[in-house]
């Protein structure tokens, strides 16, 4: 069986970490026979540099043709000043949409070689594992109508349109119960249905899923109120489930509560199964090209993607452990080196794991 | 000079909390001479019991003619089931928005006496002193269109509107420049400039005031990673300005990182000074009535009443100093309790107050 994969480096640190995730990923390939043919392609800022979109119709194309993609990150203030509809960030939402990638897996692991890394105190945050499944192809991010118009009386003003219709909250209603049904058999279901109408209708259409999902117990919660429990008492949650912006920021907070957001990895996927895989953080243009960064969280993304996209859980077990390994071997790269571990580079990293496979 | 202050206590601790608040507002009224005369009134859930809606009109007339309100809270499970239109919400943000109450300040101070009780580390978070402004009476909370209709192929659509002209966006924006100014002189404004036009137009205003306020460094930063900023490393903010809904998550995010919620006050301003002062947290029908609740977050939300209300700072200060005397005198209600501190009442938590003074 060949299978195609599109690797996307994207910009800032994205290159030097996709290149470690490629190594793995290849090694991984002719060992175990995994049948897999890996193309590249740019997206985001690279992509403006060289096409002048963010988002080329080839490399559109590959994605479309490719059984999954592992993206590195787009973004950096190189391409800040451009019109919001040629930014390296267009490049992700085009491929989002395109691709109808709508169920955003995000997990927040606290991996126990680095519970001190997290700024919250240990008994808050050790053993937490949280996923947060975010909608990503819908709600504000998408909405119509949008833009800034002006006014008679001469003022500008600016809108945007949160919808979501209710065959978008079903099917990534669905993803977040099966994942719960997977895990610890609960789900909280995150809105703000006290103010906006269209959370009230997620917020019953959630109600009316829970009945098909009897081993699931639902929850909802406002979204003020998510974003204190996160900080208060984290590890309550199993699942969360949440639109586009609300998942955006709870993500990310949950994320920066293990203090290690260089490990976490993301998955999104289609409705079958097909997916783009990526680490959580951003490109970092601070500090790309410095072979500092932390390959760790794209490695994670590729054991994502083996189990999601290609069904090889045997690979993708394989990296798990290795990173495990290494974090047990007490190698660190910056990000989330302390005293008594041993700091190295992104290409260490990699070979690390390598070694570790 | 006569001043009329309206008390609204609410629902759920609001009227245990209110009533130790109103002692202490008597003692300093009637030992200053400060000419206030002081009067109550229903909203949320104990007006919808008595008139059915959650802001009577005789409520709104009272409000509209006082120079300050008082706020316990409102809401509770009682009537959570009813249509979002009358429920207890809605008598608060008609009190906003008829009131125009658009300068939200929400105060995250984290009091040395209580630095156990936070769930960060204490190098994290000792020290801390954000000013969240929250623009109150506009964005996605109060946009048109809003609703639930029926699609063609007879799926249900919800929809609400996220919208802000430039007039709203500069006069939020002028508030926050001179708190900044009074305070450390560092002001962020979060927006996401890199998905939602509304935010861009945001941007743009904040960077158009900038150049009236050259005495403050002015900063922009994208919500989600302003969510994660505030749980890595919350001391890098001096005063935060953002729209409503972002202002509605990231403020209860920061007052969740002092871990003592309820000690912090919040008030809502109009154009010219007249506010509304209600503590940032909510009504906890769980505890109500049980005697338990922390009033200090009332009494401190008297103090900033004095101050920006009613130019009476020395009555705020004495609030303010007393309220510290107490935590050194170790009295604590149960949601700050820890061992070797004493445990004391809602009731006992006033008295304690007041003999301080
Ligand atoms: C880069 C940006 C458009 C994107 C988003 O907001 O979705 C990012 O923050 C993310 O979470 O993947
Ligand atoms: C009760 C609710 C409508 C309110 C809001 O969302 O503004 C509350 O969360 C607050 O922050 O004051």
């Amino acid at each position: 069986m060949n299978r195609n994969i599109l690797l996307l480096p994207g910009d800032g640190i994205g290159p030097e970490i996709v290149s470690e995730a490629e190594k793995v990923l290849r090694l991984l390939n002719d060992s175990l026979s995994l049948g897999l043919t890996i193309d590249h392609a740019l997206v985001g800022g690279s992509a403006i540099d060289e096409h002048g979109v963010p988002l080329p119709d080839v490399t559109l194309d590959k994605a479309k043709a490719s059984d999954a993609i592992l993206l590195g990150a787009v973004g950096g203030p190189k391409w800040d000043d451009l019109d919001m509809a040629i930014r390296p960030e267009k490049g992700l939402l085009g491929l989002r949409s395109n691709l109808e990638l709508f169920g955003n897996l995000r997990p927040a692991i606290l991996y126990p070689q680095l519970a001190d890394a997290s700024t919250l105190k240990p008994e808050v945050v050790s053993g937490l594992d949280i996923l947060i499944v975010r909608e990503l192809t819908g709600g504000i991010y998408f909405g119509q109508p949008r833009g800034v118009r002006v006014l008679e009386n001469g003022d500008r003003e600016g809108y945007n349109t949160y919808v979501y219709n209710e065959t978008e909250i079903k099917r990534i209603g669905r993803v977040a119960f099966e994942a719960a049904q997977k895990r610890g058999g609960k789900l909280c279901s995150v809105d703000k249905a006290n103010v906006l109408e269209v959370t009230v209708l997620w917020r019953e259409i959630m109600d009316e899923l829970a009945k098909e999902y009897p081993g699931v117990e639902l929850s909802h919660m406002y979204v003020d109120n998510a974003a204190m429990q996160l900080v208060r008492a984290p590890k309550q949650f199993d699942v969360v489930v949440t639109g586009n912006m609300f998942g955006d920021i709870l993500s990310d907070a949950a994320a920066m509560l293990t203090g290690s957001i260089g490990m976490l990895p993301s998955a999104s996927l289609d409705e079958r199964g097909k997916g783009m895989y990526e680490p959580c953080h951003g490109s970092a243009p601070d500090i790309a090209g410095q072979g500092i960064a932390n390959p760790l969280a794209t490695i994670l993304s590729v054991a994502m993607m083996l189990r999601y996209s290609l069904a090889e859980n045997k690979a993708a077990d394989l990296i798990e452990q290795a990173v495990s390994d290494v974090l047990d071997q007490g190698f660190r790269t910056a990000d989330i080196y302390s005293e008594g571990t041993t700091k190295v580079s992104t290409v260490d990293m990699g070979d690390a794991v390598i070694s570790a496979l």
